[in-house]
């Protein structure tokens, strides 16, 4: 298996998490967002994924985007340790959280969008932030009441068991931290995220440890 | 089981459509997202919905949102007729599909990103048009560029079986006619979008044939 990420996506962060978690070995790549205008609108990476976005896994003939797809691509490949529950209904309310974070915050505030309010829009750095901070507080203040009372003891999203949930919630976290959105609101949000951020499949996949992080 | 949606909203299209697919009954219930400021923010709706956003799905004691996490619910627990292969790997290429849709297009463009920049942010009509326009271009290339060769003849997504990306192509089709988004360049989305427009799972559950369409 290959990923082709940047180590700031936190899309690619929540593939890196999962793969950990399951033990799977795999090969790194890199398309660096930023670098000679973007290496993700070069014709090579567009001929291999046409939505020129990171992450992208292979494996073996099989090459596909989307960060959710492979997470459920990799759950069903992988069974063990699972990251959704056995139970149609509590894995209804994982996909609730992680689709909540994956649709309703990041594509609002990733570069592409970013980089689109202050180039064609002619927005101001600070108006960007206070975008990237107003999608941030809309979407956690949705998830905090989301979150059932025992996640905080429990120190993962849904019940006692580490989820999809979970993997998409800690790089939205520190995507936040990065963007200093306030964060006070949020304890249960908070207290998951220290606990998870003490596992190793989570703190070895940050972004700072990265091979392509400069 | 109950859906509580609105007839604009192409997320909750997706969830009538499924249903109807797999013939599974169901009450509705909606909430109107422009009347009275949107329905959708009464503190009515957020005790039960804290991402004030549609559809909703209840079925027994169970209640969540999120389009895509209803429809994989109702692939677990009405598997047939499918709406996802059978093959891990199949699987994965339709959920691409669907979420290059669910997250790089639809987030972007709903209700309250164009009011925020109508409002918030102050752009102009045409300046919300345009943007509505770019991301459906942006998404559309790349969705366009994935769609195998045979789909047009096939007359859906991922070949011979309609799918969770046929699920979501059909409504995002649907908005971007209703913003008169340029379609030209996109032989085979509508080649997919006539054959699977004719289907009664479908059109049957049309925005405009909706009791709350006004």
């Amino acid at each position: 298996m290959q990923l082709t990420g940047y180590f700031r996506s936190s899309a690619a962060w929540r593939v890196r998490i999962a793969l950990a978690w399951k033990g799977v070995a795999y090969e790194t790549a890199f398309v660096h967002l930023t670098r000679d205008g973007g290496e993700q609108h070069g014709p090579a990476y567009r001929a291999k994924n046409p939505a020129g976005l990171v992450p992208y896994l292979e494996d073996g003939g099989l090459g596909f985007g989307q960060s959710l797809a492979m997470l459920e691509y990799l759950e069903e490949t992988h069974p063990e340790p699972p990251l959704l529950p056995a139970d149609p209904a509590a894995r209804a309310k994982v996909r609730e959280i992680a689709l909540a974070i994956a649709c309703d915050i990041h594509p609002l505030n990733n570069l592409r969008v970013l980089s689109h309010l202050t180039g064609r829009l002619g927005r101001s750095e600070a108006e960007k932030l206070a975008w990237y901070r107003h999608w941030v507080a809309v979407g956690f203040d949705a998830i905090e009441a989301l979150l059932p009372e025992t996640a905080a003891e429990a120190g993962c999203c849904c019940g006692e068991q580490v989820s999809l949930a979970d993997v998409c919630l800690v790089p939205q976290v520190f995507n936040a931290r990065r963007f200093e959105c306030p964060l006070d609101a949020y304890p249960k949000i908070r207290a998951v995220d220290a606990r998870l951020s003490a596992l190793p499949a989570f703190y070895e996949t940050a972004p700072e440890g990265q091979p392509d992080a400069a």
